[in-house]
């Protein structure tokens, strides 16, 4: 059996277990930044809950020690299946033997390109980030407007899509605004502060069982957000988006309604289902090569129920290790066994002491549901010190209310064009 | 007595004491940016070992519990004396009863502006976070070429100015790369990496007693620092740097050499060094009004020796309690003390377990004065909860060597010229 070299694009979830899993090949694991981020805790980072640093790891420090891993940080262009290589933008192209394309997803605007700019949304550390400082801008802005004119500010947050994403969102953005931010901004009253969640279809989590969607519901409502359902968005514009008939303004629309896979796969030229994502057979091939596999959500996988598994953390760390023990043991296309996704259940949070979870036929939610998802997601943090510094940030952001990760970078760009504000000691 | 109206322009260490210090007044503290930044650890960020939310804590959380202060994030414009106002760029003017201009100073480059961008320099949080970026990428793309072509690649740092801020970015700075780095780039060869100090004057550390000049010398000569002393810069290019006849080759080159005072100080009409800082008289005031103090590094104010005072946090803080006394107590202009600083010495940090210190006429260096330079700086952190963290960091990084800070951002303008590089899921 000779050594193998595999060419893993992407350091998400699915990504980053092929990585780790492979022992037995030299590995060449290509990603656009320098760091897997942990993306159930993303709106963490976007609601100023956490820093960018609790979530978010180097790939070189986590590979530090698995030698047979080398890291590049670079842009994948095309995958040349013929002649078995990947195009970098920056670096010559490199030659696989076995290729693992796990390039995630992006949030997509159903043809709606022009909306991205109005409704930004939440994928990666760096629209995190954005919308942290959107967000708090926002508050400024209106601070500053009541103290200049005393006329009162309406500050609207729009959320469109009521999934996971979506709720959390929401329950973050609330509480945040209502408890933590409320004392920052003595001229701001809380009635100026509205936070709109929309979805389309009848029900907020709609992978959930319904008896959960109308207690996220129930919740959110409790906590001060109001809930449009069977609401498609028909236009996003820069001051404001139509809900079926009704114009809501607003300048900070958040988009959590809908992802499209990565383009790069389009270098494969084999069939996409209708969100480009790769159809892959039972063992996460692509039909006509047994060694190119696609994993994670760039993957259209059918599950028992013949529907689509869902993009979520755990079905990418599953098929990453399902790949890397085929790979490590050399296992030849006609023996290997089928993927089988275990559903462990779901988790969704919807504020501080409120989640609803479904395991099976079991289904929870209020305080319990929210320490089991603390649990589960500490426990899936990556490395020791991560999952201290969170649960201590955590702690302590419940404590006091006090987020320690508010702080709005100035934009170099807006810096520039500016020839005189460097008057303000930072 | 009645109660003043108290407008203070910048919220760095002299601005900050002001507003903290007095309660008989109603404060408005304008700032450009949302939070005050503890400048002495920003190398930290720059190179890694510490994340901004470490140093960094948002105004408005700071004054929290105290109601006579109003934050005003927003760029002043001009001040005009007569009027008794300040002009904003966002907001409507507002007038004052009392005035403290303490916005500080950045960078200068001696009449050679252009030379910024290809060697920045390192005053504010932004300017952080982008030398971190620049680094980490300076050494990604090192490793890439070097595993793309396989020819060796100089990694050439050039850090121009010997005064504490270069010392200690020097010292980081080949720490990180030497030791920290190292396992993670298995290509780059340790010896790739120069780090080269370079200073105009004689000595490093010119404020500092001869003596420890030449202590920080042999130490950071020992880390593998390449001091050249007596070496004015004549030119900067994107590409390198001519110090006196040699052309340097470095597109690493960081700027600690010369401060300016903030251009806002020539809207007060009065008399300014050549550095651009306001003569003040011995009550901080300015020579026709003693309503209108300077203080901070803004402020060219004359000591015991006749030199001015340097810009350093305990002269900033030593002058916002005094200022602060003054108004607060309704201190007539001819009854008023004189301001006196209290020097109570000097701390530079060279790297780990070596620093300097210089109190009166002991002088003391290496593990002694870096345990004396943790505890100063860890004492004058603001916030328990950030002298915890921070300790905790520091422990942390210098067991491990695992810099827990070293996330690149993408740049959103880079990453919107690039159709299709969303490939990677991050």
């Amino acid at each position: 059996m000779t050594r193998k070299h595999v060419v893993i694009i992407g350091g998400g979830f699915g990504g980053l277990t092929v990585a780790r899993s492979l022992r037995h090949a030299d590995v060449t694991l290509i990603d656009r930044t320098n760091h897997h981020v942990f993306q159930p805790l993303l709106y963490q980072v976007a609601t100023a809950a956490l820093s960018p640093g609790d979530i978010a790891w180097p790939l070189r420090t986590l590979f530090r020690s698995q030698r047979n891993v080398r890291i590049i940080k670079d842009d994948v262009v095309s995958i040349d299946r013929a002649a078995r290589m990947v195009s970098l933008r920056n670096s010559l192209p490199i030659a696989f033997d076995v290729l693992i394309a796990a390039p995630g997803s992006r949030h997509a605007y159903f043809g709606h390109d022009k909306w991205e700019s109005a409704a930004p949304g939440l994928k990666t550390m760096t629209d995190a980030v954005q919308l942290r400082e959107k967000m708090l801008l926002a508050f400024e802005d209106a601070e500053r407007r009541r103290t200049s004119t005393g006329v009162p500010t309406q500050l609207t947050f729009v959320i469109v899509g009521g999934g996971p994403t979506g709720v959390e969102l929401a329950g973050a953005l609330v509480e945040l605004g209502r408890k933590a931010m409320g004392p920052d901004f003595p001229h701001l009253c809380l009635d100026d502060l509205s936070v709109i969640l929309v979805e389309a279809g009848p029900r907020l989590l709609p992978a959930f069982d319904a008896e959960l969607s109308a207690k996220a519901v129930a919740a959110l409502t409790r906590m001060g957000v109001m809930i449009k359902l069977r609401s498609p968005v028909s236009d996003v514009h820069v001051d404001g988006v139509r809900v079926g008939q009704e114009w809501i303004p607003s300048t900070n629309v958040i988009w959590a309604a809908g992802n499209r896979a990565s383009p790069l796969l389009n270098t494969l030229s084999t069939p996409q289902d209708s969100f480009g994502r790769i159809k892959v057979r039972q063992d996460l091939t692509i039909p006509d090569d047994r060694w190119i596999f696609v994993i994670g959500d760039a993957a259209h996988c059918v599950g028992r129920d013949e529907k689509p598994l869902p993009g979520v953390a755990p079905v990418a760390m599953q098929q990453g290790r399902y790949v890397a023990n085929l790979i490590d043991r050399d296992v030849a296309p006609d023996k290997r066994p089928l993927f089988v996704y275990a559903d462990r259940g779901m988790l969704a949070t919807i504020g501080r002491a409120q989640a609803v979870a479904q395991f099976g036929s079991i289904h929870t939610s209020g305080l319990f549901a929210w320490l089991l998802w603390c649990v589960v997601h500490i426990f899936f943090l990556i490395g020791f010190r991560n999952r201290f510094r969170v649960m201590s940030e955590w702690v302590w952001y419940y404590l006091t209310f006090k987020p320690g990760a508010r702080l709005i970078f100035e934009r170099p760009a807006a810096a520039q064009n500016i020839p005189s504000t460097d008057h303000a000691r930072e």
